[in-house]
């Protein structure tokens, strides 16, 4: 099955070619998928395939970085929607198969920076 | 040196240790230190760790999980202050001498679960 770093290039790759039949199989049958912010949780290939392709908005996705050893990855992406870009970050480890066996999802939104530290940061 | 895991498990316990000379330690001399959300960068060993002791709060911070190569690594933390807490997501590189040479922060914070998808998930 190849290992977790191609598993989860493949499982962004798809994602963004809509190929959901390949999605699919980059997923364990009992994978499960967590969002820590909105204390979601799906379960199951089906489910998470689906959640995938109801998405909704015309989104194109990047990745930034892998991270990955034998059995864990983790993934930084730029999410974009028209003008608007989002970062995820995402957590995966590897079921027996060598397939995702489960994700947890996390997206942080921009806010200001708070004061007080002015005198040791510049801003990008 | 050894190993960008080891220097990252370092960062935080000597971080929670209060131990900031310990800490400087797994610091490059041109360590780079940015917050994607808030676009700010801290730049220099010097100013990373006064950035560090003088954040606010009597925050405790417990590692979850950490996924490394051989020149990258990320954390996954909860930072807690009284009830509250946060997670944190870190990337981090080696530099030449093994030290971190760049650490990315993402501090995503709780929001509400959109609306739609009901049928695929649930609460936890």
């Amino acid at each position: 099955m190849g290992d977790i770093r191609s598993m989860v290039e493949s499982y962004w790759a798809t994602a963004q070619a809509r190929d959901w039949t390949a999605f699919a199989d980059t997923l364990a049958v009992d994978v499960s998928y967590e969002l820590p912010q909105t204390r979601e949780r799906v379960l199951g290939r089906e489910a998470v395939v689906r959640f995938n392709v109801e998405y909704p908005g015309e989104w194109s996705v990047e990745v930034e970085r892998i991270v990955a050893d034998d059995r864990q990855a983790v993934s930084w992406v730029r999410v974009t929607v028209g003008e608007e870009e989002e970062q995820g970050i995402g957590f995966f480890t590897a079921g027996p198969d060598g397939r995702i066996q489960s994700i947890v999802d996390f997206w942080p939104e921009a806010y200001q920076p708070p004061a007080g530290r002015e005198h040791l940061v510049e801003r990008f």
